[in-house]
């Protein structure tokens, strides 16, 4: 079998850390591994699969290496100066950063979802929104199966998804990373605000699903507030469906969907938490109700890890899926 | 200035004694007040207005005293028991459970929203559930103005929602009174289970924003979390409307309208959070956007203080409603 020469950028960051974590769990074949970092964290020490390895500085000429994917999770900033660069001496790169998602020629993939995307990139695949990526995955089977019409998310987002800045907020009680105190309290603001009064978060979540579900005429509108949770999202999601449909019709496509747990036993108490999910890849579904306010309305409540599925899982799983081609 | 005998039962409790805190602040004009208790919290003693009172078992000959108004603020059982009694004395009770809310003959009263309802009471008053109180205000001059066709209700709502078991469990870090850890987790189930999946807060929401707006043509849908929040809940709210609108007027109308304070500069970071709302007895609003998913869709952001508001702060309002009258 075929080994692979990968490099990790911002491998000492939360989503850096946690896609080396999966590497090692899900055995992906590699051959030699790099770490590249800001001169910051350059120099430090890495063990990956009982090996240690330094961290070394990342500039233009880290990538005059024998380098097959390149993982970026260091932020928009460094994937804007160095992805490019990359992807001219032949590396595939895999993307966490916003900054190529709408990019009509970068694919934006979720490989439960829309796999056959990965033959469309020139070089750069992104890794969509951690939010978006959770709710695609049970949108996928009932927008194929009812066909969706309009979409209203209302998110309870982690703190682990501002990296180790939230957490430290959360666990500190500090006001450092986050405008206002996040312990005890509740911020309807998840990235910059735009000009049309939606935050960037919502703005993603709004078209980073259109473009996954390949259907520019679903209609979507998002809320999305941080929470005083450490690890996993969870959505509220509200559809109206062109088709009628059977609720058992409902819960069938779901559990048939790869990547999705139906976890929604209410008279049991069993529904999707936060504090469940944490450390699981799946994406948990619960709270399935018929919405008697529409003809053909659902309610959906969506949790999944944030940092895993949400990024570093579905980061891998891509490469997975290159290599597999 | 007549001066009133007020009951006040369940006066140990969190409600309870909030609503002996705000009858302080708003200097109801009381000549005796009478605390009535269950067997475990009578011969406790509570100061009010710098008296020592003693807390008096509540039993069947509890109300043969002259009494004017009596809040009930102990749970659903003991209004079943007793609040019919009361009425009986000729006392006007101001229930704060949910059981005579959905009665016909039973006013669901708030008092910036729809006053007039008191002159229908035969005894009884019902306080609405927090969620719908908050929700209510700024919905009612939009309902006016614009006409509302549907509503989607997400709630994030606090731990004193529960009284002081939800308190303890998320200071502590121990289930006791919620089913699971509510420290860093969500909960998507407040109150209990109903056969078509809902909760009964959630449909608490769905009917009781009706019978307030007095417009059963109003279609509305409700997901309700218990987040890791000591005081206030908030709500993120979709409306679509009949008409078309001008988002300054939606600005105009909510700020015009009395006990709604609009909180909404997105670009210095405003926006109406738990933390900054506790203690007060407005309802605050913000993230106001038109959703562009619909011809008259909006979204908005409501928190309030539950206890004081949401509960509380509206009983007394109600009675002062009632000695203006």
């Amino acid at each position: 079998m075929r080994k692979y020469n990968v490099a990790v950028i911002g491998a000492t960051g939360l989503v850096g850390s946690t896609i080396l974590k999966i590497l090692e769990e899900r055995n992906f074949p590699i051959d030699h591994i790099y770490f590249l970092s800001s001169k910051k964290s350059a120099g430090n020490q890495i063990v990956f699969k009982d090996n240690e390895y330094t961290v070394e500085e990342l500039n233009e000429d880290s990538f005059n290496k024998d380098i097959d994917f390149a993982f970026f999770a260091a932020g928009g900033t460094v994937s804007e100066k160095y992805a490019n660069i990359a992807v001219d001496k032949g590396i595939r790169v895999i993307d966490n950063s916003s900054i190529y998602r709408m990019e009509e020629e970068v694919p934006l993939v979720v490989p439960e979802v829309n796999p056959d995307e990965i033959f469309n990139s020139r070089g750069i695949i992104s890794n969509p929104n951690c939010s978006t990526i959770q709710s695609v995955l049970p949108l996928k089977p009932l927008h194929d199966n009812f066909k969706i019409k309009r979409i209203i998310f209302s998110t309870y987002q982690a703190v682990s998804g501002s990296g180790l800045g939230g957490i430290k907020d959360l666990e500190d009680g500090q006001i450092e990373f986050y405008p206002y105190q996040i312990q005890g309290n509740a911020l309807p603001h998840i990235d910059s605000f735009l000009e049309n009064g939606y935050t960037k978060e919502e703005m993603k979540m709004i078209n980073e699903t259109k473009k996954i579900l390949k259907d520019d005429s679903i209609k979507i509108t998002a809320t999305t507030v941080r929470v005083p949770v450490k690890h996993c999202h969870s959505v509220s999601v509200n559809l109206e469906f062109e088709r009628t449909f059977e609720l058992e019709d409902v819960y069938k496509v779901l559990e048939q969907f790869d990547g999705v747990i139906v976890k929604d036993d209410v008279q049991n108490n069993k529904y999707p938490m936060p504090l469940d999910v944490e450390g699981s890849d799946k994406v948990y579904v619960g709270r399935i109700r018929r919405d008697f306010s529409l003809d053909n309305g659902l309610n959906l409540w969506i949790v999944a890890d944030n940092i895993r599925k949400g990024a570093a899982t579905n980061a891998v799983q891509i490469a997975e899926l290159l290599i597999k081609d």
